[in-house]
């Protein structure tokens, strides 16, 4: 039943996106389709739909624009993204900045935020303080991994403010926004915030190790690019202890012939990824305990399930 | 009164403006009080103020940080937009892209952004709506402006359906929100939305104007900027009727020894800056016409007076 509900939800929630960014200029209809409809994991949105279901909501149909929003926001975010990194790939397809250009990337990203504003506006108040607040953290997130990188100052405690920051305030706000709609009582839309912050945090460690050690082709994206770009799980090897402290800096040192895959062969090597896979872990066991403040439902096991869901995604 | 009134409620929108974008992350909020803090005109919350108050609204604090709202819609794609036209200076400033870089410049962008969503959330539905609306007209607005300069399909319908989304819109929403905060009928939030578009376009025409006639100096920016990019005024001076048109194809055609001089040079003798300068009056006065339907006060004495310091304007 919930499986069935879901499904339904979730093809909603696709047609919303769709429709929403229809507009008269074509390039950034053609643009905005591209990404959208370029798939993704659409977790954010399982959350919001899930948290609805699981605080007692009964019409599904009012929760769909909302769920559509967090997923623009972070659909936004990758199109700017793209154009900061130079990505030429995502979800396996070319990025809108490579196929139109940096401009047009930029302005398709701003669009793409003035349609999160457009689908939350109708909430009314207290949705769109929750949605506005973790829009402003994720760009914080997002500036603080930009600046460690830049400085090359990235440490344990950075990496952990910059997933906190980038990830897990969106997913949290995802499932806050679903339990209050509901009319979920404080209580319930805390714990449903705390579930998911964790659940971000463990989604974002997951991903992070797969920059390191997953299969390209299942990712959709070259592999070691956030290592690259100083960024990730490296931080969390460079933290782990004396032993793969020292373990890391002697394979950055290694310079030639090819500096990204040394380093991916010696992080994988360093423990680093075991450490990082520890972590995800305990955020996880976090997101779970949780639930139980939550009534059980079908709901609720669904949103367990999304957890091993994600310590277990390959990519 | 007024006077004094708006003096106070100018102050106020500054130090919100100020205020609302700290931030932990030091280099955000370095990079917004940069921005935010290089002057600017000022005139979309000007016009929100004066809107409120000549709709009947008596408590100006309400109204403050919608005021501000509006003037960071327009701060945040400033800074956008100088990454994307590789501008260096803005309000005799350098620009944050210069200073920050380009993807610090894009994410300062999108914070400022995030806090027009912070700002108005409190407001509930209806001018989130009226924002949210604007917000997407301005970007269509940009991106129809760059594909046109790209493509070199600029013409006069183009030019006003870029001036019409890229500027009047969120001079529209400025009036509009005002008015609709105060309480207006219906009918004052609308004449009051019609004045105001009316006024952005006046504004607009009056800023391509500059652009090509305007002193350096008092602009605190280059001139010929945007000719040099394929936007602005120029588009009226193709479409001008035979004569003009002559004029600007024989001097677009003179590439050297620098083209932008000699265009500027032949814009400034083709009779386009005349004609731009008739649209503008026309555009002033459909404004001006606009408030008749709206009740005599001194409030709208300085929306009355506001049409002419931006006809009158030197920068």
């Amino acid at each position: 039943m919930v499986t069935e509900l879901m499904q339904q939800g979730m093809t909603a929630v696709e047609e919303k996106l769709e429709s929403v960014v229809a507009s008269d200029i074509q390039l950034l209809e053609d643009a905005s389709l591209h990404i959208v409809t370029s798939g993704g994991k659409r977790v954010r949105p399982r959350v919001v739909l899930l948290a609805y279901l699981a605080a007692g909501g009964q019409d599904l149909d009012s929760v769909i624009p909302m769920a559509a929003a967090v997923e623009m926001v972070h659909t936004a975010t990758l199109v700017h993204d793209d154009i900061n990194d130079h990505s030429l790939t995502r979800r396996g397809k070319v990025t809108v900045h490579a196929r139109w250009g940096r401009t047009f990337a930029l302005l398709t990203g701003d669009y793409l935020f003035t349609k999160v504003y457009e689908l939350m506006a109708p909430y009314g108040v207290e949705p769109n303080v929750m949605i506005a607040t973790a829009c402003t953290r994720l760009v914080e997130g997002e500036t603080l991994q930009a600046a460690a990188a830049k400085s090359g100052s990235m440490d344990r405690e950075t990496y952990k403010q910059i997933i906190s920051l980038k990830t897990a305030s969106l997913f949290e706000a995802s499932a806050k926004l679903g339990a209050w709609l509901a009319g979920g009582s404080p209580e319930i839309v805390e714990a449903m915030g705390t579930y998911a912050y964790n659940l971000g945090l463990t989604f974002q460690i997951v991903d992070d190790i797969l920059d390191i050690i997953g299969d390209p082709e299942a990712m959709g994206k070259p592999v070691g690019l956030d290592l690259s770009q100083g960024r990730g799980v490296l931080s969390v090897a460079q933290n782990g202890g004396a032993g793969d402290e020292e373990g890391v800096t002697a394979v950055a040192e290694l310079e030639e012939p090819d500096p990204i895959k040394q380093m991916l062969a010696g992080l994988r090597n360093s423990g680093a990824v075991e450490i990082a896979r520890l972590q995800a872990e305990e955020t996880g066991s976090r997101a779970r305990r949780a639930l139980d403040k939550i009534p059980p439902s079908p709901a609720r096991d669904e949103l367990v399930n999304l957890i091993e869901a994600v310590l277990n995604r390959d990519h």
